[in-house]
């Protein structure tokens, strides 16, 4: 079976070292996102805590919801960017997007032995940047609402080269 | 030589779990705070990054950011709620607040080489409410800002017999 590809599976290889999302770092989370709904209106991505992901027994701690909505929103936005564009994901040229701005509002207490599922909206695309709001579900509870502002990556933060 | 005690040195056993920043959890980024400057007016936490913390080579990933200042403000709120309380922190009733929201601005990138420092200022003790606004600078350069709403823990998030 060929498992199929997320947003992240399409950055450049010399991209793909985020520990959020990186397909090519060995012990991150490796988060992948996909479109979603009858139109892929929404972007939406899935994640079973570790264990140790824990703020006190029983619950997610912060970083880690901030981690994932951090990623799921820019791998969202890249997405954004090609079909904004008309291009396919992954086209030349391949499109990555760096975090402006993050917010979180921690709603509900977020249980540990749940899978999380996150969904995307995006709200803006607009030269450079693409906003996207990210709710964060668990067992069908809205535990996390989130706002990231995605900047296309700038050519300091590019390695040599790419 | 005895190190010196952190404000998330004072949370009870059984709620010093936090991948961030719990003492008693084997794999995780264990940050301390201290009050820092003449009077104590800023608290400081450092932490180095390890080398799979990446966005991309050479730069810190967003969700650590977002997860140190998340941590190093709840660790500042409680300390500051011990303080508007006149007590000694780690006195009982002992404390520990949540995240009520976190916003990050990324304004530089991080350098994953570099020991980072975080410089809390509290903004307003209310209530259950402690606000912190957080400055995260590396090598003399302010590279992310951010804001905790901490709360005070609520009972339902307390493991049972706290």
């Amino acid at each position: 079976m060929v498992e199929k590809k997320g947003f992240q599976d399409y950055y450049p290889d010399d991209l793909s070292c985020c520990y959020g999302c990186g397909r090519l770092i060995e012990h991150g989370l490796k988060i992948k996102s996909f479109w979603d709904g009858e139109n892929g209106e929404e972007s939406v991505c899935h994640f079973k805590p570790k264990p140790y992901h824990l703020a006190m027994p029983g619950f997610v701690y912060g970083g880690l919801i901030a981690s994932l909505i951090d990623c799921h929103g820019t791998g969202t936005a890249s997405a954004a960017f090609y079909r904004s564009e008309g291009r396919d994901i992954g086209s030349e040229p391949k499109l990555r997007f760096v975090t402006g701005s993050l917010h979180v509002n921690y709603l509900k207490p977020t249980p540990i032995d749940a899978e999380l599922e996150l969904r995307g909206k995006v709200r803006e695309v607009k030269g450079r940047k693409v906003i996207v709001e990210v709710n964060l579900i668990a067992i069908g509870t809205l535990c996390a609402q989130g706002e990231v502002v995605a900047i296309k990556i700038p050519e300091s933060m590019k390695p040599k080269g790419t």
